[in-house]
């Protein structure tokens, strides 16, 4: 048996081409420029408008693609453009040129992720994205290299900033849910199509890329059960708050007892005894539970210009050492498969009772109908959400009540699940 | 210039002797058994009672060190144990035969730091020990990996979950201070020699630790300003209660204004806004802040079986791909100088008045005398600190206040520091 040898690590110069120059382009352009003991330049930017006037010399601006891809020098693309099927195309076929690629895109990462899985193997270039999840917040490089063992038993996070700061401004007195909404946009932190963001999708596309470094498992961010915001009512929020909670939109992946894995992205009850209730406005938080180190919480920035650029600036630092995802978890382990197969314990509402169709769930707990507000309280089977959409129509909200996921068969919560999630004790 | 190339990665087998059979150790040897895809065996056990009967196979055991140390096949120490002296024994003659370690032993790799990189790097053997600064929390790896450039502005946390433990007793209604630390005993997060504990000892061993892998700083813990929690009075408490805030030991290192950084473990008061507030019971967390990330917090178990082996289990993985610290901000940078030369606003109180030697102070904020409780607040320079221990005497208790650091010249708060550290803004 060989001893273990340190591996002498090379740094390289990392000459980049970056495509794109809005606010986060710009930022790490400036950056670089201040930080010259990263050993990194950028060599020449790709941008639509050639000609606009910008904050950095002409000769470095180019809006011809093959500039940068074909470009022998440059080593390392950057891609921080907003359109996801142009950066596929940029991103491809940077990997197929043996070029070391950094984006921040996590729709285009969620949406296309067995291809670039197959383009890193066969031109084995690196492909990192850590800004692509809860932007400054290392939780990709975490679940990669330090939760790199099977005893990882779930992952809950709020994982979207811009939602969160729209359920913040709401549940702080300002139920003004477009007002919300645009202050978002104006701070810098809201995706430029909003529905991305309050639809769900964005958290979902990440919640996508997180099953592959926590668990292996590539799925389709389509295939997930999610939902967003936009539905929540006024008379939510108040129920929520009588309950002494918050509602967050958190993303789920729980490690079932029979080794299978649970993953949604829906708007849940959170109460004060959980570290997620304390995420608030843009601010993202991750928390990660395994066997054997308990509870772990991750928490910062999750949107913004300064946020993105420096997870993408220690994206291009760890290229220095020829870092790479090695996605173990896919590829030295047989990955646990994904569920629908559990039930959840909700809360409901509607205009009106009769709109609630309430021969689908496994077991009412509660109903209450008032003047303009009805809700009912149950358990519901994932699949059943999954198969039918009456709860995403408009005037109905749904949220995960404090008692979270539950078996198949017992209809018991999961004890570590709803400890994690939802900060509240399961009523066993 | 040559692409940057995925260097294929080895997967060793990790053959591991292991050193100490306590609750760590022996929960390690169980999961070991419990996760072949870990690749990991430990051939070899040394305890100092071999006779003594064990949950596992008696040929396992050895008192003879030599037995782990010179065997050939083995390529990983596990060292385990209490005995610091001894420790660095056993550590340093593995690195000499080229074998990779694996440790969790804060006071040994304090205080032989720099003896321990030499061997580092004359061997070029790797040496991990995330488990030495905050158990379960991945701070080192975090710091070395994520935080890899010089951006980093401070780094703040509760790093003994003992005295979190106590003090969190303290200030729930049970001031017994003998009482909560029997029980921390008890429930076996306490270090054997309580003093290490409550004296500050534990938690300037790891702000040593830290100051390596977050600026590249290399300083004997003993020249680091630092308390503990047992002067701690009830009056302290009350006052603390009384402004909203808790008293919390806090490991702290920030850059100041002239590019230095200062250093100390002292008891601060923490206001409610800050992360650290919410840090309860045996519980750790780091608040990091960067220019550009804003502040980050990592959040977990910090003592405890459990949480130390599931950090010594995450280290022995990442030997499996030939993972060492490469102490980049030492080597590959010009590290900052550790400076004395700042200023602290401080409570301080005392059983009477003229027990606080106020000519030693560079400004009086508050004075307040009465039956058995006087304290004053105020500014005080750290070198005042340093060079007199008057307010480590009996009865006598000194406390960071909510302004945190100043600068020399103009006695005003380092904005970022005071925001990340206690949580308050200054009041400039």
């Amino acid at each position: 048996m060989s001893d273990i040898q340190i591996q002498p690590k090379d740094t390289p110069t990392l000459c980049i081409g970056l495509f794109g120059f809005g606010v986060v382009g710009e930022g790490l352009y400036k950056v670089l420029q201040q930080t010259p003991s990263l050993n990194a330049t950028i060599k020449k930017v790709c941008i639509r408008n050639a000609w606009k006037k910008r904050n950095a010399p002409a000769e470095l601006f180019t809006d011809n693609p093959d500039d940068l891809l074909e470009d022998g020098e440059i080593n390392v693309i950057v891609e921080l453009i907003d359109d996801a099927t142009a950066a596929f195309g940029i991103v491809s076929q940077a990997l197929s040129n043996h070029k070391a690629v950094v984006s921040a895109n996590k729709k285009m990462i969620a949406e296309h992720f067995p291809t670039l899985l197959s383009l890193q193997q066969q031109y084995e270039a690196p492909f990192l994205y850590e800004a692509a999840c809860c932007a400054s917040i290392p939780v990709i490089r975490n679940l990669e290299e330090y939760y790199d063992n099977d005893l990882l038993q779930s992952i809950s996070g709020i994982v979207n900033g811009s939602t969160n700061f729209i359920l913040t401004r709401m549940q702080e007195g300002q139920p003004d849910f477009t007002a919300a909404l645009l202050l978002a946009q104006q701070l810098g932190f809201a995706e430029s199509n909003p529905l991305l963001d309050i639809g769900g999708f964005d958290a979902t596309n990440k919640l996508s890329i997180l099953l592959a470094h926590a668990y292996g498992i590539t799925v389709s961010p389509a295939d997930l059960l999610f939902a967003g915001i936009q539905q929540l009512q006024p008379g939510d929020i108040a129920y929520a708050h009588e309950k002494h909670c918050r509602i967050k939109l958190v993303a789920t992946a729980t490690r079932l007892r029979n080794g299978q894995v649970a993953a949604f992205v829906l708007p849940q009850l959170v109460a004060a005894e959980s570290q997620l209730f304390h995420v608030q406005d843009e601010y993202n938080g991750v928390l990660i539970e395994s066997s054997f180190a308990d509870r772990q919480f991750f928490y910062g920035k999750g949107a913004g210009s300064l946020p993105t650029a420096s997870a993408v600036l220690s994206d291009i630092s760890a290229l220095r050492y020829a870092y790479r995802y090695a996605y173990r978890k896919k590829y030295q382990q047989v990955p646990p498969m994904l569920s629908h197969d559990f039930y959840l314990q909700v809360y409901v509402s509607a205009p009106n009772a009769t709109a609630i169709p309430t021969d689908r769930f496994t077991r009412i707990e509660e109903r209450f109908t008032g003047k303009g507000r009805n809700y009912i309280t149950g358990v519901i089977a994932a699949s059943a959400l999954q198969q039918n959409d009456w709860w995403k129509q408009e005037g109905i909200s749904l949220i995960v009540g404090a008692a979270g996921i539950m078996e198949d068969v017992e209809l018991r919560s999961i004890q570590h699940q709803s400890l994690t999630l939802a900060g509240v004790k399961a009523e066993n």
